[in-house]
């Protein structure tokens, strides 16, 4: 099945191609998975092994402009700085346009203001692409409902689906060829005592893509067949964690998780290891202060940089230990 | 079973409890395993599930000296230091001493002398429980055969049995309950030209014992389950590298194994993670001296050291880049 086909099936009839706006605006969360996405069962349509939970950072995230330009070429603008048209990123962006464009009728100017480092493990392409997708729904009016805008997101990036709703978000694997049934719905659950601190190592591009990494470690990593099992038995904790506001088993549930999936990175050829020394420090620093009692949990996707989690009581504990963190509100 | 039971099955009479020698006196060199040893299929006898790889360090290991003393209790002296007698690893010596000696007719004073950091993961407990084993024989004259030795030696610590030889040793898993084949035995295989550099990032004692991480692995880890597969893949393309002398196929093999068998650590719960920054800093450094084209590889046991594989052309090239590091070779 091809992306094309999905985005046909959505929308039934030909895609409106007449602007109803000057520009379509659209802001979009990132988002950070408590349970991960690690693994496709479909590579072509984004269609994850396993389902996953995450929280969204209320504030940062990627707000995303588009306008139509007369020219035969689209232009993507990232935090005030022109992306070259050949450079993979540019690329990726013009080929998702390609699914609602089938005669290349209109080329757009794309502006994308984020808030948190690109490519550094900050879910910058979730928030992007999520973005992306309701900008040009509000270009256009499509209409398109939140489920129909989290399963067309998630063809440009898999986990942009999630990246539709404040709080927490389950973005469901689906069983169907199709992807219909993969996509994310919020979890009406909240916990304005909840903070993340972002805690960055290195603002650096990554030096492995998390697309890549991913399907290494699906390819040749020997610990990756254990992986589903760890995922189905964290999200029904989790959510366990979630519905009794048990914070211990939220952040050990979370940290275990991410730790799991680093650890099936490590055992990939060539291996996969997003840990700089910095990171490495940071978790042995977060274990000693837990050792002393502190509620203090990390989780970490494909990157460096940590996200501390905790409870708003902690806050000044936190920020005393980790001067450099950046602490972020959950909620409302 | 218990391990009495395996010492009497060896001895098959009563055990010989009159010194032959004023002193028993042994050498065991260390071992690095290639394939590592991480788990047990019997705690008590420290039966392994699976089989395991090593290489012996010619000059790095354990010196024991043993006399009979006139006192109602044992002395351990360590590098010219005296044990305290209420410490894990003195009680530990004298449980082992006292499968030998069931009517308590003995007991000794032992000089341990080790050119290796003990307990940072240089395989400190395999080197001192052969040579231990072996002076005891010594000082009894049991003649016991070096397969005999190995299998008792085990008793004490799982890797000592692959110490009584140099080279490459190979330790079965052995199927028996009373792991009377959990055994090792030497490959006859030479490779003058392989060399292994020691890169000490700390020579503090590591903040868990490789006896508690391997059980809290087997216990809480989700991914050990693929761990087995893991070993049994890797032995075998192991003894194809050994057999045709590819390095490459030698360093990868070993250094996909440490990282799996860390990886696994990774994900139990409490985390176990014997990577210092230091640690994870020379990783990097490695990987990027590969990507230029050096064969450069390392293993890890359970410590925050690392190990480096080379060949002896590389010797300058593994200086220049790593000033610290002491290099062995691994056959005269």
């Amino acid at each position: 099945m091809k992306k094309s086909d999905v985005v046909q099936a959505i929308f039934r009839q030909p895609i409106p191609q007449d602007p109803k706006h000057e520009k379509g605006l659209a802001f979009a969360p990132t988002n950070i998975a408590l349970v991960k996405y690690w693994g496709k069962r479909d590579v072509e349509l984004n269609l994850p092994v396993t389902s996953s939970l995450s929280i969204a950072l209320l504030d940062k995230g990627a707000m995303t402009t588009i306008t139509l330009q007369d020219q035969a070429y689209d232009t993507v603008v990232l935090n005030n700085q022109a992306i070259p048209a050949h450079s993979e990123f540019a690329k990726r962006i013009s080929q998702f346009l390609d699914l609602f464009r089938p005669e290349k009728k209109w080329h757009v100017h794309i502006d994308i203001k984020m808030n948190i480092p690109a490519a550094a493990g900050l879910a910058s392409s979730a928030c992007g692409f999520a973005s992306l997708m309701s900008a040009l729904n509000d270009l256009f009016n499509w209409q398109l409902t939140l489920r129909q805008l989290s399963i067309l997101a998630r063809l440009g990036s898999g986990s942009a689906a999630r990246s539709f709703w404040t709080g927490f978000v389950e973005w469901h694997a689906g069983v169907q060829p199709d992807g219909m049934d993969s996509v994310a719905e919020p979890l009406a659950i909240e916990w304005p005592m909840l903070r993340v601190g972002l805690l960055t190592m290195s603002e650096k591009q990554k030096p492995i893509s998390s697309r890549e990494a991913m399907q290494r470690t699906v390819d040749s990593s020997i610990l990756y067949s254990a992986w589903p099992k760890k995922v189905m038995q964290d999200l029904a904790i989790l959510k366990q964690a979630l519905h009794t506001k048990n914070f211990s088993l939220l952040g050990g549930t979370a940290e275990s998780n991410a730790l799991t999936m680093h650890a099936t990175m490590l055992a990939s050829w060539p291996a996969v290891c997003y840990f700089l020394p910095e990171t490495i420090a940071a978790m042995h620093q977060i274990w000693a202060l837990r050792q002393q009692g502190m509620e203090l949990y990390f989780t970490q996707d494909a990157g460096p940089n940590l996200k501390l989690l905790f409870l708003e009581t902690d806050t000044h504990h936190v920020k005393a230990n980790f001067p450099t963190v950046e602490i972020v509100k959950v909620f409302e």
